[in-house]
């Protein structure tokens, strides 16, 4: 399992000792998929059981430890990862606590992440168990972990380029796959199928909607309602390339274009062209999405942000919303994500996936058209 | 969005108060999806953004309430939920707190699900702001939530079966999906393809391997080793339809059986039997675990478990291990996971889904063949 050379895995664990030597932590304790994988390459969908907690430990110095259920081992082996402890998961009388506490003890200074956009995957009576069994301060590691993970390496840059063209590919296909009459349970379905053949691993998000002149929500599972002449069908996909998420949409409408839903495409695509246009090294998340709500009507509308960081989640950090001042660094992925409400419970939205660079931002998915296609 | 019928979620919201009352509960706080979506029927892949908590509450009296993102509002509408809070998410000065705050206010006795196979999905910091302001005992939920979950309903029963059935119909289209020279990643192509064109909604879980005469480990994605005369090649599914999960493995012997690997499978085709056997209502999960173990040499293999339930998620509660003491009820959908070591470095697993009834169980799926199948 060779994602990526172990030289990446070295670098961004010098990066992050390098922060934990300014926090003054002595571990970081991880116990979620996303973290799991930057620092060990550990890929796999068993995430999807939750019957066994996993931690990976990254001390101030020296190589990460891995303290896991015995069944990933093997897989665990072949990654760069090298000191791998296991316990016979599951064991409910010791789901690896006693592993960890053996491997924290003397810290002082504990670092987890608990701020924005974090969780913690693992039974929380067992981590205030080994909170009180510890001597240790626990120290928010957020702030640490979201600077090494928002600033993308050349190696995951490729990955991200290459899963964003399998996308795009994908989307090229529209006019073959969505046809008026089809349920919009079997677009997804011919979607989720084209994105496999062009090349991706997985389809772990594909929402979308489909509705006359615009839809209502954008986070919608599909259902039998068939597309009809004049609807607008949008398609948000999340697809995989070892374990990389792309995320945009497009946006077609089918047989004609009502001419409230083309005007609104066009909107959107304009304040897109801003946000290309303002993703410069040193501007703020804030003014990206100023930029882009200055193109729209009422500044679009109400979801709170137009676009974010892209990555291992679907989702990252940073938001382009009013509220956020991350400063852009070249090396970052970013989508650009404005919306706009076009009546009560109508609206549309567009997304194109993007690398800050030194100059010009970089589009990594083919860049919709304009206009609003009808197929 | 109805998977299900309101009355089968004033059912669950009955049984859960209940149990509430019992254990002197006033609300119970849930921020993971499979809680989420048992208790409101709230479905939607976005939850694959790790942006923004959501949080739903079940008093001990009256309906839940949803107190989650402005993003998830137009969906969670057309759920049986009517009480819908909504933030502008994501703000970093209050992720939902303060709502959460006042809706708590008052509470002494606060369920959270906190024990095994748990997870606390919103920043553990926020949690603790939360905890320090409320004046509550937080108390763990996990007993009263598992017993709820393990034992489906008929409708949940209806939508397992609809699964189960789709997967083994994909993998009876094996022996032209696989076959010698295929690359190991092309293969699994061809059966997320192959699953969602018999109905699967989606492919979360696909896993698997490849070997000669066996595998080495059962979670691996998959490499572009080609397929090879002698290999066992073993596919282990997780699909879904109306968010429920099939769970279940098929191997293969490409081009001849490997005589260790076909005394393998056979083997555990007696194990699964034996399983089947002791699959009554009454018997303990321990108990289950000895009788497939007992037709296996050396008791099978040190994963720790040969299987576990089934349903919103692909792993549930219990664990068929020597650990678990669970008793098994009508209405339980489990696998039924023997595995075996051959070699070093070498093994076997096989899976099956079934249904607890009052009598025989109910195999949801397509019984495997006792033979190895050669293709």
């Amino acid at each position: 399992m060779a994602d990526f050379a172990p030289g990446e895995f070295l670098a961004r664990l010098a990066r992050a000792q390098a922060g934990m030597a300014v926090a003054g932590l002595d571990h970081l304790l991880l116990t979620t998929e996303a973290e799991f994988r930057y620092f060990s390459g550990f890929r796999t969908q068993f995430w999807q059981s939750p019957a066994r907690p996993w931690f990976l430990l990254v001390p101030k110095t020296g190589d990460p430890v891995a303290i896991i259920p015995a069944i990933g081992a093997d897989l665990m082996a072949k990654t760069w990862i090298s000191d791998i402890r296991t316990w016979n998961s599951p064991d409910p009388a010791d789901e690896g606590v006693s592993l960890l506490q053996d491997a924290l003890a003397g810290a002082s200074r504990i670092g987890l992440p608990m701020g924005a956009e974090s969780s913690l995957r693992m039974p929380f009576a067992d981590f205030e168990r080994l909170r009180r069994v510890l001597n240790a301060e626990i120290c928010d590691a957020t702030p640490l972990i979201r600077d090494l993970r928002m600033v993308k390496s050349d190696a995951e840059i490729a990955v991200l380029r290459e899963i964003c063209a399998i996308g795009s590919a994908a989307f090229d296909r529209a006019a073959s796959l969505f046809h008026e009459g089809q349920p919009l349970n079997e677009a997804f379905r011919a979607f989720k199928i084209a994105l496999l053949q062009a090349g991706a691993d997985d389809v772990p998000y594909l929402v979308g909607a489909a509705g006359r002149g615009g839809y209502g929500d954008v986070i919608s599972p599909p259902d039998a309602t068939p597309l009809r002449t004049g609807d607008v069908l949008m398609l948000d996909t999340g697809a995989t390339r070892k374990g990389y998420f792309c995320d945009f949409d497009r946006n077609f409408a089918i047989g004609r274009a009502d001419a409230a839903a083309a005007a609104c495409h066009r909107a959107l695509w304009a304040a897109t062209e801003a946000g290309l246009a303002a993703a410069r090294p040193g501007a703020h998340c804030a003014e990206l999405y100023r930029a882009m709500a200055e193109q729209l009507p009422d500044a679009g509308s109400s979801v709170g942000r137009f676009g974010h960081g892209l990555g291992i989640q679907l989702t990252e950090w940073p938001s382009h919303s009013a509220r956020d001042d991350t400063v852009l660094r070249p090396g970052m992925v970013i989508t650009l994500e404005p919306s706009m409400a076009i009546a009560p419970g109508k609206m549309m939205v567009h997304e194109e996936d993007i690398l800050i660079t030194d100059g010009m931002p970089e589009l990594l998915t083919t860049r919709a058209a304009a206009e609003l296609p009808v197929i």
